[in-house]
């Protein structure tokens, strides 16, 4: 076919097995809508532009070519594969400089998260390093994290601040994660700096405010802080988030990892896009959560990684709320960055299905990152963000556990990522 | 370098981060010495003829290439990576055809696996599957289960007949796995097929044992069975085990799954060399185990695909066990076939550390494989089996949970999979 207008870009994938999608439109799914997955068999997809531009049946193909005849159009062989919206991962903590895995061993013989942290590893030992590392290491390690966050299916991610906590090392932070093609969240009030331990917590916020906020809303599109014993308490968070969501900044809550401190209240409070954790939630939070706008995000990986329980994901579902599920891939706590792994537990841990999974990593995230409108869903004028994966059935993403379920990796329309040559 | 002699093929692998091996020797390594892993760092390994020829640290090697002139030697930057035995997988039924997706999906709604059983899905729905296939069908699906083992890392693996439960489809799962290069176990007892419901088990097993045994115990190396409620009890299990040890085969068994019926005890009479799963085992079965020679076989997988309790690792180690861990892959209760999944729920789960994982994926199943004299560690005349991990810190294996964790596989001294082109 040549082209009688503009040249465009097209991208065919046809003979697909399955093609599965959320079904929810403009808001988060919520309760029984989190099982609203579409499913075509024998299907096919056309990118165009960047954009879907159709999806449908195989059968339905020869007419929408007649229809749409025109430019020279990339066909990709779907045979054997089944194709999902690209995978949104709202909760990471992907620039950091360092590892920990001295750490990972110590606990895996029996020092629990506390102890770690109050022997002066856990998020300030990140700190440390990151705070050592130049701007162009800390772009190499977040270069590095989107390449196995790729390659795991994840096509948006978003990542935060907090392991700088001077002004210098966060922005520049949310500067690496900007410019690698990240949502930058800026998590200024993530843990106190030992230069701050002395004047105490207060005072470190009074700094971030005054001295980060201004620099750190232009570049972040978000707000984060850690609620919990040893970080910031809700009277703490409100100011700092109130702040935040003057400066323009959309607002999001670490809360109930360990403690339930009122981070839920404080959310639904704020209009926060989401509070985050929840390992800790009780039947009073739940409903609460429920009842309201704000998204519950929960991370299994991280539950799983440190060996606690986890969250009440089938209570909130079948209370009501809107959930989505992220890694929270960070160095100390989950170092893992597959949401293929987090659906498998969601299935094997959470009590989930399959479809509340899908929904739950890819409309409902794109909603937290305010991004609901254009990703997370395979339907004509979303983004062509799609993962294909190497069975005939979607649901191996969370049935395959831990097993090599990504083939290609579409982004934009244009393959991004193989498994094979 | 020329040779002067016969042409022998070398593979010099240098500059690697780490190696890490086992240490322990002639026995499964027990108790504190599952613990022993030596690690040297800026390390090298010279393979020879598909055999280690020599390992060491690299300010060794100049001295090392005087005393070997001769044949060319191909070379391998491990830059950046670190080296580890070829992982062993010595629990897996590999052989199958069709999946259990849509059981794994109701499943995650709440069913529980003995209902799924009893409702006619579980095992039989695999053996209604398996025998409809033929026999190149088993094995493309073998080869293609065996690539998936290989890209995790896995050298050398165990596969169970079962999902026969008739004459010709056992042997020809048998032959199957021997030919793909697997270690065969006969599981003729895994359940009772449809055709025996009336009759009974003790009939069935009379069926296998003089039927299917004779032509069985000359392509499988060891015999399995399931000693379970609903599968065979204690008396049925001596008496298929007994007269398999008198033809010739190596005794295994699935033990105290779900429920603790004397598997443990049984295993040790019979001198099996192994009893696997043990998430049901209790204090006396830990002390009994712990004080024979007998391997317990640890499956986290499956437990944590079937959402339920781990088995007691940490107890069994204290109590001086010997102890290996295996992915169980198969495609109802644990499709899986990652051994770094594994160890990350080891450390995570089981209260284990990256080195008692990390001998119990290697040495300690090569020897419940009867091969512990020359697989599972980077030692002189051991096979040249090999995991070039992407790290420079060996415990990532474990640290990064389902994570791109396998840089190269080499196996008798060849490179058999690279992650990069």
């Amino acid at each position: 076919m040549t082209s009688a207008g503009a040249a465009s870009e097209r991208l065919l994938i046809r003979d697909l097995a399955q093609v599965a999608t959320p079904a929810v439109g403009g808001a988060p799914a919520r309760g029984a809508a989190l099982r609203d997955v579409e499913v075509i068999s024998d299907g096919f997809v056309l990118c165009e532009n960047g954009r879907i531009a159709a999806v449908g049946a195989m059968r339905e193909l020869p007419l929408l070519e007649e229809d749409r005849p025109g430019d020279d159009v990339e066909e990709l062989d779907g045979r054997g594969l089944s194709a999902i919206p690209g995978l949104v991962d709202c909760h990471t903590h992907a620039c950091f400089a360092g590892d920990r895995v001295g750490e990972f061993a110590l606990r895996s013989a029996g020092a629990t998260y506390e102890e770690l942290h109050a022997a002066g590893g856990g998020i300030l030992a990140t700190v440390g390093a990151t705070r050592a590392a130049a701007e162009p290491a800390l772009a190499a390690a977040v270069a590095r994290h989107r390449e196995w966050m790729l390659q795991a299916g994840t096509t948006t991610f978003e990542a935060k601040s907090g392991y700088g906590l001077d002004r210098e090392t966060e922005l520049a932070q949310l500067r690496v994660i900007r410019d690698a093609g990240g949502v930058p969240t800026w998590l200024g009030a993530h843990a106190v700096p030992p230069e701050f331990a002395e004047e105490g917590s207060d005072t470190y916020l009074d700094f971030l405010l005054q001295d980060v906020l201004p620099e750190a809303s232009r570049v972040a599109e978000a707000a984060d802080v850690f609620v919990e014993r040893g970080a910031f308490d809700v009277e703490q968070a409100r100011r700092y988030l109130a702040a935040c969501a003057e400066a323009g900044l959309a607002l999001r809550l670490h809360g109930d990892q360990f403690t339930e401190m009122g981070a839920i209240q404080l959310a639904i409070e704020l209009r926060a896009h989401s509070v985050d954790h929840l390992e800790a939630t009780g039947k009073h939070g739940i409903e609460m959560l429920a009842a309201s706008d704000v998204v519950g995000v929960l991370l299994p990986a991280s539950a799983l990684f440190l060996g606690r329980a986890m969250p009440p994901a089938r209570e909130l579902v079948d209370a009501g709320a809107a959930i989505a599920l992220a890694t929270d891939f960070n160095p100390g706590s989950a170092f893992c960055e597959s949401l293929p792994l987090v659906c498998s537990l969601a299935c094997t841990q959470l009590g989930l299905s399959p479809e509340e999974a899908l929904v739950a990593v890819t409309v409902n995230p794109a909603h937290v990152l305010g991004r609901g409108a254009h990703k997370g869903r395979i339907s004509p004028g979303f983004d062509a963000d799609l993962v294909l994966l190497a069975a005939e059935d979607w649901r191996y993403l969370a049935y395959h556990l831990a097993g090599p379920v990504v083939d290609t990796v579409v982004v934009g329309g244009r393959i991004a990522w193989r498994s094979r040559a």
